[in-house]
């Protein structure tokens, strides 16, 4: 077997920046490097087009009677910018104190090798372990997964009949705490834009005459909340599913602190819906957020100008059970009722995402016709973790929105298995970005240990 | 004397832009061209250096007893871009159709060559002239006039003695019918900003614990506002001075149609406060015009982020008796009083202007100090409009702020008589400006039986 360490350094040195087409050779050398270590350890690989990076589809056993898990992952990186604040080179791995620095060494690149590594052990001591595992590891998960729908659609026949998904891009509070992301916010994206005159218009000749788009917009915006922090859109929270106890319970181990966490923001006071802490909010409610709002003369000093146009970006994170058609009928209607009257009002529609949840076995709202192999495969992974990391793992939802889980769920059928591997300390997306090696080698055990109990039954 | 079309098409092929220093020699050129007749016409002409663009001062008579009158004008122009959409190139000027067309030729270069030649012809045929005359021709109007002030409390020795001002940089409505402007609106400027997060923060990592700079600031802007249109300030309105019956029935004479002036912004329906048409709303009415304003994302697309903070650029438009002082305190005290508690408030005072009014002799509202100069300088205006233009001028107050107006006022004591020479057509600040030759004619009629009237008291 390959020494997984030295693996995952050179797989960092194929600089995979799937946003810039300068980084074509280092995707090839990281599609080439996980192909080659997949056939390694016994698999057919195959590097399957879409109309933008490759996916890496790798598949072992054939036997229609075992158990099917798909191991999700990807092989490109974030951009290394800004590169003046890396310590080290992004692309020139450095281990230091039981960490590797590098982009895509937490993201995805070591988390992906320890699910390939604990693969490889297995399949070693095992080779005939009765169990198809069929890796799925994209190549355009930083740039919004954009073709994955389609692929799965168009590949649906060699996965759809598998029982889970088994991945690691999700994290962990501390090296010592396994946590299993039960949950995803859901999402809708779009802009909203009012105009009134033609063009600007000077302040002084025509003000006070009409009605400013700015001014229309902010009375919009304002509209949409209610002052103790609710969404005020009828409707809005009727399909938003209890939360349970368990839940709650969960999170509270999670032993997060209100205090810590503003100071982190660096606010004064939280502001959330009556009834839930800031914490449960994240994870549990969903939101309507303004991303950007432009309009007029944003430069320096002044320019007495009524602009023509005024626009806002609005995002809202859903939660099971809405949906985001239902959502923008909401949202859309409400906007299009309050928009006064006589400006002109353009929706855009930008892109969307399902909300997902999995809920585990024997938990109050386990669904009665969970899939026995999936039921088993969250029995093997608590145990599994429990073993490996001293404690049982927490169950927990998480406040962003990985579209692919959802696709996953919605195009297959399938839910996943979230087993997180990046601490906060790992600079995901920033400079600097490391990745624990230590939890490297738990997550290495854990994969194999859950596999095992799976394929066994 | 010389002839005043071919001056000012001379005067007009000096490319004069304050605000370019590429222009330097073009600004000097119209200094020299303009020192050069008032030196012809009798005049001992100096250039004051201020530390921007010198002042033209020029100055005839020294009796102290006879009357004081500043003529005041501007030699510098707006910069001539767009270049590819004028027909003719705006140095060369043009003359087509009675009109003459090049930048400046109507903001300020030909009508102020109507006050030169007025007092030229007029000192031609009356050279013992018992009346005083300082032209104050400054350099800097295209850019807010911005060393004026200083200018006016260095030299106020040899200003302050003066009558009243006289100048040309308004319009009226068409070449029959005089408008002399009785009323600017004065201005206050600034920006708000609210800071939450100390960094732009992930919309799904932190989406729904805190409240939205951008929200924050929709809802303050808001609330600046009733639903009728008025500004929903405490005390806003308390030092607005009553619209006297005159000041309708003047405006009413203008003849302006509401439809036409819907058409031309664009607009499907005014918003105006209770009890004011729309042309009484931009000269007789205070306002608070939202300029512009920006926060988070505004790119393409979406990006899910909520931003650390949002701004807005705000200025209020000043009628008498409102100062920039109490307005400032009225409304950033309302700003602050209305922000939501925990976030960071900023207000960027920006600049300032007073309001201006001046009441004809004769009206209900004439003050009873008015200086029988003035009085007599504004009667002889209407009798020699009335038989120039054939009809009576009308007595208007504008929306527009022109802060040395109010400077004049404010440091020297002066008020002004304004005696419209553009018309709608002109294209001030625009491609394709151009002056009516016709209206210069009775603009350099007008200046002379004014200045006649007003020397023989």
């Amino acid at each position: 077997m390959f020494d997984p360490v030295e693996k995952l350094k050179e797989y960092v040195r194929h600089p995979s920046v799937s946003a810039d087409p300068a980084f074509a050779a280092g995707m090839k050398g990281s599609r080439e490097l996980v192909g080659g270590l997949l056939r390694d350890i016994g698999f057919a690989v195959e590097f399957v087009p879409t109309p933008g990076h490759p996916v890496i589809v790798a598949k072992r056993g054939d036997n229609p009677q075992w158990p099917h898990v798909i191991v999700y992952g990807h092989y490109d990186v974030q951009p290394p910018d800004p590169l003046d604040l890396w310590k080290t080179p992004p692309f020139d791995p450095v281990e230091r104190d039981g960490r590797l620095y590098g982009r895509g060494t937490a993201d995805n690149k070591g988390p992906l090798m320890a699910h390939i590594a604990g693969v490889g052990h297995l399949l070693e001591k095992e080779p005939d372990l009765p169990l198809r595992i069929t890796f799925v590891v994209e190549g355009e998960e930083e740039v919004g997964s954009k073709h994955f729908k389609d692929f799965l659609r168009e590949h649906r026949a060699k996965l759809a009949d598998a029982d889970f998904v088994f991945l690691s891009d999700t994290g962990i509070p501390n090296p010592d705490q396994m946590v299993i992301t039960v949950g995803l916010r859901g999402m809708v994206c779009f802009e909203v834009e009012l105009t009134n005159a033609r063009v600007d218009l000077h302040s002084g000749m025509n003000g006070g005459v009409l009605l400013n788009p700015i001014q229309a917009l902010a009375e919009l915006c304002a509209s949409l909340h209610t002052p103790d922090g609710r969404v005020n859109i009828p409707g809005f929270y009727d399909d938003v599913i209890d939360v349970e106890p368990w839940e709650r319970e969960q999170l509270k181990q999670l032993g997060l602190r209100e205090k810590a966490y503003a100071e982190f923001l660096g606010i004064e006071r939280f502001h959330t819906p009556p009834g839930f802490n800031p914490f449960e909010a994240i994870r549990f409610l969903p939101t309507l957020e303004f991303n950007g709002i432009g309009g007029g003369y944003q430069g320096e000093g002044s320019k007495t100008v009524i602009p023509s146009k005024a626009r806002v970006k609005i995002s809202c994170r859903l939660v099971p059970n809405q949906t985001p058609e239902k959502m923008k009928e909401l949202i859309f209607r409400t906007i299009r009722d309050r928009a006064p009257k006589g400006l002109k009002l353009k929706i855009t529609d930008q892109h969307d995402a399902l909300p997902y949840v999995v809920v585990p076995p024997d938990r109050s709202n386990t669904p009665k016709d969970q899939s026995p192999v999936l039921a088993r495969a969250f029995r093997a992974t608590h145990q599994a973790a429990t073993e490996v990391f001293g404690r049982p793992p927490l169950y927990l939802r998480e406040g962003g929105s990985v579209g692919l889980i959802a696709d996953l769920k919605n195009e297959l059928g399938l839910d996943a298995i979230m087993l997180g591997l990046f601490l906060p300390e790992d600079n995901l997306h920033a400079p600097n970005e490391g990745f624990d090696l230590g939890l490297m080698r738990k997550g290495i055990e854990t994969v194999q240990r859950v596999l095992r109990s799976v394929a066994r039954g």
